[in-house]
């Protein structure tokens, strides 16, 4: 019996991770390995609802901290509702952003203390750390030009997504086990190719058949 | 110049704390002195978002500790942009509902550690305590046969409001300076008339002009 695979996508705005996930969920349905695929916020009912008020443009001004709050509101609904169960069933679960976007987002891009961050964290996922994390990395201008509609988050300004990019590349280098950078500034497929061999490992070392 | 009041009530439902906080709003309107009335959760444009997902009867089975994130980021959101401004001025704060609502609804009546509810709780309030606190006291039966519309969190068993009544006796047994329980057995009125004793003891104390 295959045990349970955790593997999340962390990057800037415009970083091209969405892509990545969409090509590493196709090549699981390909290889017909069961798995199943969350985003943060959201994910659960709760957490569709965190979304919303997280995302919409209309609210202004929110605090930091309550921006914080709410991220973990929905975090801990997904560990909980989605994430645990599945990977005690042995399934392969991966998610679109993670703890690691608080401690960019919140900690790199509005100041409040990693440290803080971490232990709410903690709290929350316990031991739902993931196997795995893909950093897309890319310049925070290269990556805003490439979105097109503008959310709450994404109308920061450049000095924002710069300070989420650093802390992203800080945490990176502090977790070279489980983090890796993957340069998004290759071609989708390339880095493709890249996530593929890591991920083909992880799944061998976690008892799934090779292909 | 007088310095900032703040007045919270607590209680189960249908323990007449809402219509005790109007009652004591009207009073100080009569008085001219100005005061700010918040409720949680609310109070704030995230707040009363949060507060519709909260108290929504359509979400089902919200994890205990999500409903707790969701309640501090509402209470976050609600202390830096209205209490500790309002405070600062020396203007008069009135809460219905606050950080004790956490330890007995979450805590009491939902198994969610204590100790863990007020470590987060004094993060997110620091000096912003209440300088004193209506517990008002009625038992779960007589409260909920009070209440005509039904939300979530209503809608929980009588065992669930009986612990949620037992941690706020047990609260205010441990504060007693802070918290006084008023008998919701009461009639309106003689609620009302302690209530503005020990305020008018409160506003006096603070550098408020006697009536």
């Amino acid at each position: 019996m295959p045990k349970g695979v955790f593997i999340t996508f962390e990057g800037i705005e415009g970083c091209g991770k969405s892509t990545q996930v969409d090509m590493l969920c196709e090549y699981l349905e390909k290889r017909g390995i069961d798995f199943i695929r969350v985003r943060e916020p959201g994910g659960t009912a709760v957490g569709e609802r965190i979304r919303e008020i997280l995302l919409t443009p209309e609210i202004k001004n929110m605090d930091g901290f309550t921006e914080f709050l709410l991220y973990l509101a929905s975090r801990n609904e997904l560990v909980k509702k989605i994430i645990r169960p599945a990977l005690q069933q042995g399934r392969i679960v991966i998610s679109d952003r993670y703890i690691d976007s608080s401690v960019a987002y919140q900690g790199g891009g509005r100041g409040i203390p990693v440290k803080l961050i971490n232990r709410f964290n903690n709290i929350v996922v316990r031991n739902e750390k993931p196997h795995i994390t893909f950093l897309i990395d890319i310049d925070e201008t290269k990556g805003l030009k490439r979105i097109k509609r503008h959310d709450r988050i994404e109308k920061e300004n450049m000095d924002f997504h710069k300070r989420v990019r650093e802390m992203y590349i800080k945490i990176a280098r502090r977790s070279p086990g489980r983090i890796k950078i993957i340069d998004g500034n290759l071609s989708k497929e390339e880095m493709h190719k890249k996530i593929l061999q890591y991920v083909n490992e992880l799944l061998k070392k976690r008892g799934y058949n090779e292909e």
